[in-house]
């Protein structure tokens, strides 16, 4: 265990200047190994091929995230709503791990080798082994993470449409992609939260600002997280994954670091990971492994698997389309058969440069909790109420959007 | 005429970091003491009452509009579109001197003083007095203010709906008052330009940063300018001016400055500005004499004027409340009663402090012109039908707040 | 007396996000007409002739020192030393106070029409006066400002080669001004500060820091605050208000406003400023009086006066030659024949525009007390001593520079 | 050959906004694997271990400094300068390619396992080979990077004392550590170039500004590269990479990436990089293989190698002391001692983990070519005789300090 902690201790940031660990057990916790990884695993994944800048790391995340809760928890103080030391704690603690089940490039693990986990899930399996290795001291913590605690705010300010999570992350997404217009004033919505009844709130004059947040977080959808460029590298990387478990099923050998290799040749699922030796396998992962073994593939006899590694280290990705109505089979089976002649895959080969899919955002999702904008006679509405003027209740409407990825060869 | 100029001066800008002066004439131009006085009007009026940043200049936004301009012209060279050196300059004297006929405190000035003279009137009678002094090099400026050159895409980029008139303000103001959230990109914006049949638009993919663009600059309506504080500060200006009009026009003595006592003592219509000498008194009225003669008036025997100036100089405010829904009038008759009696005011005096008014804004305005979104094919549509999900028909309604301005006294 | 002040209180500020209020006293101070009157003086006087970004008042800079001594408090705490809730509430109001004696244009000022008054005396006596008005509260404020309280780091704080005076000063002008490379990492200097026996002393690691802090400060005095044209614009204000003095003794009328005619009339004293008339007077002078005034001076029958007033309004400045060795007096001579020669000056007029004197600086003053670092045995030693290769001695010798300042005209 | 190229291409960058290429070959070479490759290569290596920002790549270092190459040249032109196109891309590229050479962690790789190999001579070599393949387009690049060009000034924008690769990096290592006070204002300094009898010079008002810039590079080693932790680091590859070496050459099986591989087990001379194999090789070699590596070799039974790979990738460094004087023979034997007693080690192996040296730092080195300071006189002088006060000639003694690192186990 690490000793000679002290409240002293403070980690210079880029855009908070520093950050403080005001209870000795956070700096434990970012001092374990689990938690060192995330300095490994960048927050926006392949973005850094769209946004060069955007190289920054889950572990800046989480503690950006914790520094915004340290700020939460003063403002409400202020306003008279008692915290108690303990509480304080526990919701550090939830902020601080609430990533830590990501893996690497999580969505396009998610959807390639390790089918079905969220990392959700995965972070309260972590939390659940931290709270055995600090002897039940994340008791609390993991209260608040599973909204469970009576004081529903702590949890709230932890995961809602109004989070520290998301307060960070768009704010540092913004910061290191350069899209300053998709930065949200942190700052002044944490100095206008409330609460009501209990629950986390807005104060009415914040309004404007929620709204910002709403829209920048919507721009920052469609200009960051789903651009075109970005979309094609997460797919790029998903084919990757898959094309060489399917090689590893059915017997090439695919060279790829132990870690990797492990769960390329293990099918796991959800429960797997309550064993710790899986979970240690999982915390081991990150996105070396995955980078350092696609560079090998590169150079793969599998004239797929290199293909697409080639793209990815070499940054020539597909061409992408992207609409809002769907393709036809007739369009698609255009764009295969071109790529069939032309790069001289098989019908099964094409799927993995071919891709068809769909992709939606929703700016404010009232079914996941309310923003509550709270007004000076102590009345709550919801954002989408109360706001005169932006038709929140549009932002509320999925926007979906077809897309085609296919070679840039026979574009 | 100043002389020695040479292309190496540049002056320092918080905001871009430099500002160059690409001809002689517009260095030649900012030297004349006409411009010079836009440095002794604040850019945003009383609005430092309420953000103590916002001391900034008009002096400082007429720079970065201009330098804005050069941005966006290199832009439109590079993707191929001609337009030569005189046009550059004729487009860089329009935007420096767009806004050369602010008065002080403007929007307070045209309700009391000057009534019904517009700041863009005003502009175009600097403009074609410096045409004059300058040997008509200011012709082709003119015709773009105007609106009456061929090439109306430099008329737009003077003043439209996406002009780097707004785009410089929205990014000044929000910088000087701290109000990061309404920052735009003009950077991206800039970039994204594109000429569709001579007019100016915005290339598809920009489309995002043109939406949070029209949000930030409600935001900034909202937020700042539209501040309860900052209305009920100008029309607070707005009632001292009357006042102190009345109070001349009855023959009491108001001390002031000689420049606003010109304008206290002459009723004066926009035709008379086009007189020289007019125009002349009407350059020497800065934020200055304003502030100077209300300091004075704090200890006038009128106790109205003494009351009102007291109040703007130790910001001790009125009180102000905004709703959706207009006043009664026998509402409004309460707080006339009532500060009547508590203040000693009569009937008409009570309307100096008790104000029932109204104001709107409009996000996103069609009738001014569109905003072009020109997609990959070639075909422009207005930013209120390319955008998928954020409701611009919805910003395009104007929202009315009605609000009632009394003095604190009575709260 | 304000009322209904809470603690929810924040003020936006574009450099710190938002400043916080955290005694009522604090926020009742900041209310008072003394300290709004700051609002109305700009921090660097005529320095936004030469820099237009610098419009910031002495009113934000009083709040962000004031922001700074909360932070400085709090890391004092966190490393174990005790400051009471009286102690802490004594720093903030000094510091918020430290500055509230500055006239208009103060170093003009005090080289003209009130002499040999230093703004930290009439600090002082302000204070006196609001302590009477609030009863005592300021006894403990005025014993830090004055060094008398026993902790002496807290006079320190206010006033020392490193206080949260300059702190902000250099970070506020850097960033008004754009002279990006003047900032300061206040963050860091205050969160490395330790006590050392009583004394504020910095922790050895920030060593670097200290040093960029003094190498940043000279470079802010020779870009900035002795620019060449700042230097030629408050000399040619001390003549301004010189040659009005003059007028008015010899009999002359001079407009002006009445605060300012107060001073130009009345020959005043140190002692004069304890009767609450004269400082009543004194609060009310302000930036809007002396340039209101000049302003109309531009148009006055006198030449000298006329000349010069015009020279500031128009921002027509004087040359200025600025060199290491001093002027003969044959050069000067030459200067001021030529002067008389061709602006038709008499021999005594010609000294109001053709002025030599010289001005000088020291990055690092031992003598003002020292800036100590703490290494990790515990042992102090000046910054002079433990920086073990910027030559800090070298830093404490005073640079000299001699000026020419001459009318344009004769250039 | 990539084709399609556009100069409207423009890419992000969250320091100058927006970066353009105004040739096609400088996008053609962007887009060239071994330059994508320096995406995969951290600007600082290791030392985001101790400022968590500090994520940036060599790729965005590399198109920063070209971004600033456009701007001096724009500066230098407008000053009359001639610069013609070819001229102009031959710098452009030059400043593209300066650090292609880098490998991955490249101090530490080239004091372990590719000895004497400069990242410049790589660079070099690396430019011949674009060369060939970009059929002699890159010809004048090559004179200028070599400076056997006629125009010296444009090798002393890619490589001097006061080069826009010094003016990139510090600024961008500024940003992503929030060293803030490291900055520099590359923007005034570029503004102030000048050519002086056909070399680079700064006009003398900009003096400050290059002052500041040494200053503040002074200030980035001792914080930043040269921090202890970094250092400590830095040392421990080396270990870790020269304990790798030794294993393989001594037979014992070590898992690592293939390109990594190939390193450990050939030892490589200069003149081999001719090759366009093993430059090819050396292409593949990036932090990806090195990290992936170290982190398999954390559970290596070689108890030497698994101790420094654990500690390194969970950032549980070793214990360093820094200090002016040089350590005695016996107190390294004290260490060395006690780390054989506590972890079991030999006396051989003891050396991997108890490591003395020396570090050394230059702010200023006159010998390496100087900076010129043109004065109004057409006159240059070096900066260290032109700057009046700050000792640059004390800046130019090298400090050295000797270091000890050691296992924090023995603390």
């Amino acid at each position: 265990m690490i000793t000679g902690y002290s409240k002293r201790k403070i980690l210079n940031d880029p855009i908070y200047g520093f950050i403080k660990f005001p209870f000795e057990i956070i700096y434990q916790i970012m001092d374990h190994p689990w938690f060192q990884r995330l300095r490994r695993i960048k927050q926006t994944g392949l973005t850094s091929l769209v946004y060069p800048g955007a190289n920054h790391s889950r572990f800046q995340h989480s503690l950006g995230a914790m520094h915004l809760m340290q700020e939460a928890i003063k403002v409400l103080r202020i306003k008279g709503h008692s915290i108690n030391k303990e509480e304080e704690r526990g919701a550090l603690i939830a902020i601080m791990l609430h990533d830590i089940g990501h893996g690497p490039f999580s969505h396009s693990l998610e959807n390639s080798i390790v089918d079905k986990l969220s990392h959700e899930d995965l972070s309260e399996i972590f939390m659940q082994f931290f709270n055995e290795i600090f002897r039940n001291e994340l008791d609390l913590a993991l209260e608040i993470f599973k909204d469970k605690y009576s004081k529903k705010f702590l949890h709230q300010l932890v995961s809602s449409q109004l989070d520290v999570d998301r307060l960070d992350y768009l704010k540092r997404d913004s910061f290191y992609t350069g899209v300053v217009e998709g930065t949200v004033n942190a700052d002044r919505i944490i100095s206008m939260l409330e609460l009501a009844e209990g629950e986390l709130a807005v104060e009415s004059k914040g309004i404007y600002s929620v709204e910002q947040f709403i829209i920048a977080r919507r721009l920052m959808y469609w200009q960051v997280y789903l651009h075109k460029a970005v979309i094609a590298s997460e797919y790029l990387l998903v084919s990757i994954l898959k094309r060489a478990k399917f090689l590893v099923e059915t017997g090439v050998k695919v060279w790829s670091t132990p870690s990797l290799s492990f769960f390329l040749t293990n099918q796991l699922e959800k429960k797997d990971f309550n064993e710790q030796k899986v979970l240690q396998r999982f915390s081991e992962l990150d996105d070396y492994d995955v980078l350092a073994s696609i560079k090998v593939w590169a150079s793969h006899k599998d004239k797929v698997l290199s293909y697409l590694a080639k793209s990815i280290i070499n940054r020539s990705l597909g061409a992408i389309e992207l609409r809002d109505e769907s393709f036809s089979e007739e369009d698609i089976d255009k764009y295969r058969k071109k790529t069939m002649q032309i790069l001289g895959f098989t019908r099964d080969e094409v799927d993995y440069v071919v891709i068809n899919d769909f992709t939606f955002n929703l700016a404010y999702n009232p079914n996941l909790g309310r923003i509550n904008i709270l007004n000076k006679k102590g009345i709550t509405k919801d954002i989408s109420l109360a706001s005169d003027q932006l038709n929140i209740s549009v932002l509320s409407n999925p926007v979906t959007k077809s897309f085609l990825i296919y070679p840039k060869e026979i574009r």
